[in-house]
C-alpha cells in the first residue's frame, strides 16, 4: 500500500507477540532516511517527587502494540504520509544530571542533523531544555505549546539552575522559545509563591489555567492559538502527561487533581494541525506509578495523535 | 413487601460476607419461573490484546454485594417488578472457542425456551454472537444498541471469522440484526484501515464517534434513538465496558482513550426505558486488570441499569 | 515573610524525606495558639463494607508532601492568613465504637476549647457526629454543607443507631445541624427503600443528586446555597471522598459510579469563601484501596482548599 | 464414585466460572446432615493494626476453586470420607465486636448441635474465642495447637478484654483449653513487655518459637505433640495465617518476619492425623493486603489439608 | 573480547534503556548462524484456570535487561561459548489452539533446521508438545527432565485431547520422550483422582514430589538423574515456573502451595551440565499476575541459568 | 521503667494512628543526649535500574509502627538499654549526587560529633561511602560486615567513581575499611566480567557467596566472623535488602533470585552482638516496588534487630 514503514499488523503477529518497538515499527539507530524519528529519552534524576520515569519510554513502546495506524476521527494516516521508524533511547549517564543534558543535546543534533524530525519520548521534563536546544539550533526561536500542570519557570530548585522545574525559565532565557508566541495549558493547583506565574505573564507567555478549561471543548481555544502563531512559524510541542488529569494519567511523578480530560488533550494536539511543527515530546510517564500500563497507552495515543498532526500528514477522504 | 425474590439485605448480612452471587439474590440453574435470568459466560478466547475477562462474572458477583434494591434518581424498582435469579454460568470449553460457540448457542436457547429474558455477564465479546443467535430464532431480528470503543465489524482477525472483533458483521450477514436499526456509541481511536466503518455505514448502522459525546448529556441522542427505534421493535442492547473511558473502566482488555464518561453509559442504559428490550449483556471486564473492583462495581451498577429499563419496571412514585 | 507556621519546603528538604506531618507543618499535640488545628481520626469501625480508612490520616500526610503553600487559581494564602498545625490523631479504641464516639467527642471539645477550629481527616464518616457534638456545644446549631454519595441518613444499620449511614440522622434529630440549611451534594446509586430519602426532605433538607450535576459547573449551586445560608450564620462542611467519582477517588469503601468530577468537588468548597465556616472534614479515604496515594493526594488538595475557604484566608493581589 | 457432596470438576465447569463456593461444594445455610461443616466468619472489629479479613472468607471461596478433590502426597480423599458442605458465614454485627462474639456462639453452638464438625475460616482471630466457647460445650475442655506469629495472650488491648489479642488467655482461663496441652508453634519478633510470655509458660503452655523451627522439618515436633496428647484427648487447631512467613502470606493484617516456611505448616497439619481433632479454623486472611490472592489460595489449600487431617479421613491405597 | 553478540552492557545503555530484546541481545528473524536461538511463544489459550501467559516473552525480555554476562557461581560464560540471539515470537492464532499447535511446530522445524538449539518461553505449557513433536523429528526420543506442580499427564480435559494438563501424556504416546528417561520433579497439592500419577509411573516416569525436596539440596538428586541419562542421550528440559512456591513466582496461572525454593530450580538446571541437552523451554509466566515483574526476572535468570547448562559452554578458571 | 524514649505504645494510640516516626520514637534534630541516632538519607541517584529508594525512609517508619519493644528471641531490650530517636533525614541534593555526597558526610560528621552511633536507613547503597568516611574519621579504619547480592566494587559505572555499585572499591581505596576484616554475605547472580570478585578477594575480602547459605543456618557463619573481627575492633555493618531473597524483600531495585532467607538475614545481625559495632545502615527498600509494604516492615524490623546488636543491649533475664 504504501512505501513507508509500516506497524506490524495484529493479524501478521498478536498484540501481545513480538518485539515491542514504538508502534511496532522498524527499529534503526541513525534518523537517516526518516521524516520521524521516534526516540526515547530515558532521563528521571531531574524529578522533584516521585521518579521512575526512566521506564517512561519501555513501557510506552509496550503498550503502543495497541495502536492501529489509521485515526478514526480526524481520517490521518501518518504511515501513509511519512517514513518513521523508532530510533530506540538516549544511553544518558543516569548518575550525573549535567553530563545527561550534554549527552542529549548532542543526540538530538544528531538526529535532527539528517532532516528528520524528532517526537520525543519521557523521561522527566528536563530532556525538553536539551532536546530545544538542539531544535533552535536547527529551526531558530520557536513558538510552545505547553501542556502541563506546573509552569516549569522556577529560577532554580535546591539550588540547581536545571530541573524538571526549571526548563521554560531557562527555555526563555537562551532565547530557545518566543514568549510572546508560548501557551502554557492545564496549570493549576498550589504554588511556591504568589509570584510563581508572574515572571512568566510578564514576558508574554498566555496561560490557561485548568479552571479555565473545565467543563468544555478546547477546540476554540486551539483555534485561537492557531490564528496567534500563524501557520509558517516553527512551533515546538511539549507534552507533560500531569497535564491531564491524575484519573486518566495516574502513573506521573507529580500529579496535581482537576487537570484536563483526555479529549481536551487530544484536542490541543489536534488544533495543532495546520501549524509548522518541527518537534514535540511527551513527558513524565513513571511506569512504576502506572501498574495497569493504562497511562502508557494513553501516551502512545497521545503521541500517534502528535503524528497525526504533523505537517503534510493526510487525511483519507 | 414483594413475591418477588429480594437480594439479600446488608442488615441481614453484612455485605461483605454470604455466597457472591449476583445482587446476591437466590441461585437456581434453570430459567424456570423467571422473567429475567441472570447468567455469566465466562468466556475470553475471543480476546486479541489483554485477557482475562473469563473471570469476570465472578468478579462482578463480588462486587455486585454493594448494589441495593432501588434506584435513586430514576425510581426504578427492578425486584418489586421482575422475577429475577442468577442463573450461574455457561459451562464453555474454554480450549476450543468453536465449541463454545455451540455451547453458549443451546445455553441460551434453554433459558430463552422458559419465557425469560437474559442479561448477560462475558466473558469478551464473542459471547454476543452466539446469544444473538438464540435471541433471533426467540424474537426475531432485532434492534441493536451498541456502546462501544470499536465497532468489531471486522471480515475475520487472524484469518477467523469469529473474535471478539467481527461478532457485528456476522450478526448482521445472518440477519440477527437490523442494520438499519443499529445505533453504535462511543466508537474511537484508531484503526487498522481507513474503511474500517465504511462496511457498517453502508448497510445503514448509525455510529456515534465518542468525539461526538464529549462535553454533553447523551439523553438527546437517546431520545433519538428511541423514536428511531419505536416501541415495540425487539431491541437488544450489548455494552462493551471498553465503551467507557480508561479511568472509569481500567479493567479490559483493549482500552482506549477518550471514551465516554460513567453517567453518559447510564443515560445511555436509562435512555432505553420505553422500548421493547428483550435482551442485554455487559461484556469485557478483565478482573486481572481490575485490582480494586471498581471496573466489576461499575459493571454490577449498569447491570441494575439494564434491569431497571427492561418493559414493565415500575417506577416508585 | 510571616509569623505564621510555613510548610517545610521542597527547596530545603526534597519532597520525599522528612518525617510526614500534614502539610509538613509543625506537630504539636494540643492546639494551644492555634487559628486551625489539623487532626486525624482513624476510626474505621463504623463501616459497612470495605473498610481500610484507619489509615486515611496517615496517608493523606504522605501525600500532602507535595501541597504548596499558595493556591494558584484562587490566589489564597493560608499559611500567611492562619497560625495552623498538625495535631496529631485522636487515640480512639478501635475495638469499641461507642467508646470511640466518646473519646473522639472529648477530644474535640478540648481542641475547640483553645479557640482554634478544626479541619479533621477520617477516618470513616462515623466521626463526624461525635465531631458536630463537640462544634455545636462551641458554635450551637449549623448549616451543613454536605457532599457525599449517600445521605448518611438511616435510622439504624444492622439495628445500631450509630454508624457511617446514620450520622446525619442522629445530627438533625440532636439538633446539632438545621435541616432547613442543610445541603446534600452528589447523592446518587442504589438505596435501601423507596423512601430512603423522604425523612430529610421532609425536613427541609435540600439534596442535589448527581444527576443534576452531570457536565457542569457547581459554582451557580454554591452560589444558591451561599445566599441561603448568610454569611454569619455557622457552616459546617463534611465531605465524603465518595461523593467524588471512584475514577478520582477509587481508595475508598462504598465507591459508587458516575459521582461528581475533581472539579465540582473544588468548586464547592471554594464556594464556601465568604461563608462563616466553623469547621470541616474530609473523611472516608481508604488506603489499602489507593495503591497510587492518589486518592489521599486529592484528599490533601481538597483540605488545602477548605483552608483556602477559611473565613479571613487572604487571597493574594 | 461416592454418596458424599463432591466438588464440582473443572471438567464440568472451567475452575474461572460458576458461583465461588468454598471448594466449589454444594452451599447449604444448616449443618443438616453433615460430617464437617465449612463456615466463614467475616469479623474484623478485633483487628490492632491492618484490617480487611472481613473479606477473608468470600476470598478464600474464590481461590479454592483451584483445589481439587485428592491430596497427591498424603493421598488422602477427603470427599469420599465425610458429608461436607459450605454452610456461608455467620451474620455478625460489624458494628459491635461484644455483639458479634454472642452471634458467632450461638451460631457455633447451632451447627455443632447436629452432631457435626467445623472448620471456620476467619476474620480475624478474636473468632476463635466463640468458637471454643460452643466447642468446649460440646466436647468438654480441649488440647489446642495453635499456628501464629504471636502467642494471643496479652491481658487487655486498649483496655478490652476480647480483642484478637487475647484471646487464648480468655480461653485459658475460662477452662475452654487445657494450657498443660497447648502448643504455640512460630511464635517470634517483638513484644510488649519482658514477661510477654510467662503467663503461659507459667501455665503449662509449649511454645516453639520460629527460630526453633528455622531451616527443618516440624515432623518430629509433630511427633512429639501427638504422643504428648494422645489419640482420644478432644484437640482444636488454630491456624493463623501469619504464623507462616510474609512472603508465603502477604495477606494478613500483622506480619512478621521470619515465619515458618508453606511446608512446615503443612507438616503441622498432617501431624495431627490420629488425634481426635474436633474443630480447626484459619484465620487472618486479609484480601486487600493479597492482591495476587495467593494468600486466599494458600489458606484454602491448608484448609484441604485439615479435612485430609481429620479423624476417619481414607488414604487411597 | 568474544566474536559472539554480546548482550548490550549496562555501561554502555542504562539498563532501563533500549529496546527490550532477551538479555539485550541482537535480534534476528530466522535461527541462521546461530548456536542457540532465543524464541517466545506467545500461547495462552491452553490454559485451564488463571490465563495472561499470552504476555510471558515479553515480560521476561523487559526484566531480562538486568541480567548480566556471566555466572559468578559457575564461573559460566555462554555469551563467550555461543552465538546466541533473539528471534523473536512465534506468530500464532490466538483465537485456535489446534491451528497453533500447527504452527509452532512448523516455526521450531525452522528454527531447528539451520542446527541450532532452541530456548523457548512460554506461553502456558501446551507449547511444549509442539516444540517436543519438531525436537524429536531432529534429535529422535528424548530423556525429559520436567519441573513442574503439577505431572500434566490428563488424558484429557473438557474432553480437549491437547491442553496445558495433558501434554506429556501426548508425547509419551508418540514416542518424543522415553518415559523411563523422564523425571518429574517438584509434583504436589491436589489431583482429580487417586490413580493421578499412576499411568506415568506405570510407564518408567520417576515423580520427585515438592515433599520429598523440602529442606535440601536437589544436588543429589541431579547427581542420580545425571548418572540415570547417561552424557549421550539427548535430553529435553521443560521447566514449569509453577514448580517453584508461589512466594518466589506468584506470576503464574496455577499456583501451588510449599513448591520448591529458587535455589532448588537453579540446582536442577546447573545439574543438567554434562548431559546432551538439546532444548530448553520455561513456561506460564503469567504478567497480570506479576505486578512486580520479580516472576518475569526470575525465569530470565533461569534461562541463563540454561543456556549455562548448554554441552560445550565454558567456565572461566 | 525506663528513663530513655519509649516507643508509643499500640495501647495508648492505635498503631495506624499517630505521626510516622521510626518506631514511634520522639522526633529531634541532632543527636545530641542520644546514644543511637536514626536518620533517613532517601537519595537515590545512585541507582543503576529501578529507582524509588528515595522513599525508604519515609515508608519504613510507616510500617515500624508494629514493631514492639522488645525482642522475643534475643530477650534484647535496646529501648531500656540507648537514648534513641529518630533524627530525621538528610537534606540532600537529588539532583546532583556529586553535591548529596559531601551534604550526606557533613550530616553523619555532625551527628556523630555529639558521641552518638548511627543507624541508617537508605536510599540506595550509594549513601555507605559518605557514612563510610565521617565514621572513619571518628572511629578510624573499620571492619566491615556487608549483606548484599552484589559485591559493589566496581571500579565505575557509566564512567563515574560514585555510584551504588563503586562504594566498596572507593571505601578500601581510601582505607575506611580493611580489607581483611571484611565479609561479604549472599553475593549471587551474575556479573559483568570474570574478574568481578578478583579485585576484592585479591585484597583478602572474604566472600560468602549465597550458593554457600543455600539450606543452613548462618549462626557458625557468623561464630567465625566473630571470632576474625574480635571484640573491640570497630566494625560497621551495611546490609543491603537486596541480598535476601525478592520473596521476602520484593521492594528493591536491582533484585536477584535465590538470595538469603530473612532468617540468616537476621542470623547475621544477631551474630554481630558482643563485636564493638560502630555503626549500621540498611539500604535499597524501594517502596514504588513494595506495594504490601512489607519489604520496609521487614527493614524496620531488621533495624530493631542491629539496635539489639549494639554493645551494651541489655538482654532480659
Amino acid at each position: 500500500m504504501s512505501d513507508f514503514n509500516q506497524p506490524l499488523s495484529g493479524n501478521e503477529m498478536p498484540r501481545f507477540g513480538g518485539i515491542a518497538s514504538m508502534f511496532r515499527l522498524p527499529v534503526q539507530t541513525t534518523a537517516d532516511g526518516l521524516d520521524i524519528a521516534l526516540v526515547g529519552v530515558p532521563l528521571d534524576s531531574g524529578t522533584s517527587n516521585r521518579n521512575g520515569s526512566r521506564y517512561g519510554p519501555r513501557e510506552i513502546r509496550c503498550e503502543s502494540v495497541l495502536v492501529r495506524p489509521y485515526g478514526m476521527a480526524t481520517r490521518a494516516a501518518p504511515f501513509d504520509s511519512f517514513q518513521i521508524a523508532d530510533t530506540g533511547d538516549v544511553a544518558l549517564n543516569t548518575y550525573n544530571l549535567e553530563k545527561s543534558i550534554g549527552i542529549i543535546e548532542e543526540h538530538f543534533d544528531r538526529l535532527l542533523s539528517t532532516g528528520a524530525k524528532t517526537v520525543a519520548m519521557g523521561g522527566d521534563h528536563t530532556i525538553t531544555l536539551p532536546i530545544l536546544r538542539a531544535q533552535a539550533r536547527r529551526f531558530g526561536q520557536m513558538a510552545l505549546v505547553h501542556v502541563d500542570a506546573h509552569a516549569d519557570i522556577n529560577d532554580e530548585m535546591f539550588g540547581e539552575k536545571i530541573t524538571h522545574g526549571t526548563i521554560f525559565r531557562r527555555a526563555i532565557e537562551e532565547g530557545l522559545i518566543n514568549p510572546e508566541k508560548m501557551y502554557q495549558i492545564g496549570l493549576r493547583s498550589t504554588g511556591y509563591a504568589a509570584e510563581d506565574f508572574d515572571w512568566a505573564t510578564d514576558r508574554g507567555v498566555e496561560i490557561t489555567m485548568a479552571e479555565q478549561c473545565w467543563y468544555q471543548s478546547l477546540a476554540p481555544l486551539m483555534d485561537d492559538i492557531r490564528e496567534k502563531i500563524g501557520p509558517d512559524r516553527p512551533v515546538y510541542l511539549s507534552f507533560d502527561i500531569d497535564g491531564l488529569d491524575p484519573s486518566v494519567a495516574p502513573g506521573t511523578g507529580t500529579p496535581e487533581p482537576a487537570g484536563l480530560t483526555t479529549s481536551q488533550g487530544i484536542e490541543v494536539i489536534r488544533g495543532l494541525y495546520g501549524l509548522n511543527v518541527v518537534g514535540c515530546d511527551l513527558v513524565e510517564v513513571s511506569p512504576p506509578y502506572d501498574p495497569s500500563g493504562n497511562t502508557a497507552l494513553l501516551a502512545a495515543n497521545l503521541i500517534f495523535e502528535m503524528l497525526c498532526s504533523m505537517p503534510g500528514c493526510v487525511r483519507r477522504s
